[in-house]
């Protein structure tokens, strides 16, 4: 409904949607309790100011075609670690697919024991899975989780994200995201696997403590324009939706795709294993449980399970 | 203290250790709560009818010289399942060595989700590990357990207990006591491991379920006479404590010992991986990393990683 002045009545409001003036009312609170700032003026009626940047359970839901994933959303204003929070529920027996979005985390977590910086404005959300699968093959959850997040940016975005190994997504030398992946296990078999995603989206890059900001980008700064993080995370949702059914079918059937997206393979690296062990080499290939495969100088080749990979004249970690 | 009757009047005991007839009946009280029997007759004084299979914190720590295992002990009259109030106080941090033990389980938890019968009177307990490793390294965790066990009952009881890869104790064909590794982790990094371990000592076979009753033994059964859980206990503290420390200098230095323990090698045996899914062949070796390497009809070598083992003419599984 349009006005020229922007304003409209309460009584118009009432007829056109076929509610009484009191419904009209309490929805307009429900909105106001939501974010939306409404001007009421008395003769004239009222006016929409301010829409929110925050992310809405039903918003979400809305067109939201996955099999899976994010069939049970959970939404907060705030937590500690989604991933903390994924994990406590999937330990009291919470669905696969289960997600939960914080919009600000107060302990985000990265990987290798690290934090993870979380303002307000970006994506903050881990996935509960249960795939029935050994420990050992968990890294291609990690790469799954990576080939959905740049797969989802370059389609609604339209911008070339790539992906560093094992879980950085980079845009034009400049880190945007990453991922983290947790697991209850025994030796031989998963219990749950949190797949723990944050996606540098609208936030202020001021947010972020000076010795990563010049290595960190956003969406918002990358395209230009304030990006709607809803339309982005059903978007992220769908294609995690579609490659953990692919991942299930076939394991390794999402290397192909990371290998398209990456921007490790084929560069000079060096990668740390903990305070100054240090290995360089050529980014040679990944192996089929998602390893990193150096070729040293003197020819020979090493696979690397973990460790700090830095891309020479590359970007470094958050 | 000794006297024909058993009786020892209060005044005497107080005499005898110096303290005041208050205290002697406060100590009385303390004791009773504890679970032993105290008779009192005012003319004669007391006299112990019954010392409680109980065991006490203190008794355990008197001679402990362990140097990270049992450091921090918590012994409970029961819990649902001690690997899953290990793996709670691990998340809140409990230090490597953490130990919790319990008189009865009312949900323990066997491999693959199976449930450990857990009436009173054996040994139940996990431990807190933090070993710096990636995950598909954690099967030998479950082996160095399984060795610490079987060296407690041979060297504190004189059985020759043997190890069922990966992880089942058994003596003279029957089952007395399995391990059970759980863990949190990133896919390249073990946040902690709770190692799990149930012994069958002095239970009442009678409170198994009779479809496994059959296949079970226990200790008091084989050695003819109730065990000392305290004193087992201690002696499993510092084998586990032993093995831990060989552990982290070299992880595969418990595959000799396994292997010198072990009943699965040279066997025919077959491995079920789950509903109608069985292989067949004979138990060759153990891989660097813990895994059966089994030799099939053709000859061919299969690894296995994951499944449930008999050996032909063995015994099954609880």
């Amino acid at each position: 409904m349009r006005s020229k002045t922007g304003f409209v009545s309460g009584e118009e409001l009432a007829k056109k949607l076929n509610f009484s003036r009191t419904a009209v009312w309490k929805h307009i609170k429900t909105l106001r309790q939501n974010g939306y700032s409404i001007e009421a003026i008395p003769s004239k009626g009222y006016r929409l100011t301010c829409v929110p940047d925050v992310i809405l359970p039903d918003d979400v839901r809305k067109g939201l075609k996955t099999s899976v994933i994010g069939r049970k959303l959970h939404l907060l204003p705030e937590t500690g670690s989604t991933n903390t929070l994924a994990a406590s529920m999937a330990r009291e027996g919470a669905d696969e697919g289960t997600v939960v979005i914080a919009e600000l985390q107060t302990g985000g977590k990265g990987r290798l024991g690290r934090t993870w910086t979380s303002p307000p404005g970006n994506l903050y959300l881990s996935v509960v899975l249960r795939p029935d699968i050994p420990p050992y093959k968990a890294p291609l959850i990690t790469l799954m989780g990576a080939v959905a997040v740049a797969s989802t940016i370059r389609e609604q975005l339209k911008l070339r994200a790539g992906i560093k190994w094992p879980n950085d997504i980079y845009f034009a030398g400049k880190k945007m995201g990453g991922i983290l992946t947790e697991m209850s296990a025994e030796p031989d078999r998963i219990h749950h696997v949190v797949l723990g995603i944050g996606i540098d989206v609208n936030m202020d890059l001021n947010e972020l403590p000076a010795e990563i900001r010049r290595m960190s980008t956003t969406l918002a700064v990358e395209t230009g324009g304030k990006i709607d993080r809803t339309a982005l995370l059903r978007q992220l949702l769908s294609e995690l939706d579609r490659w953990y059914a692919k991942f299930l079918e076939n394991e390794t059937s999402v290397l192909a795709e990371w290998r398209k997206l990456d921007i490790t393979l084929g560069s000079r690296v060096s990668v740390a294993f903990g305070p100054g062990a240090v290995m360089e080499g050529i980014a040679d290939d990944l192996d089929q449980e998602g390893r990193l495969v150096l070729r040293l100088k003197d020819g020979t080749l090493r696979t690397v399970a973990a460790g700090d990979v830095t891309i020479q004249k590359g970007a470094g970690d958050r």
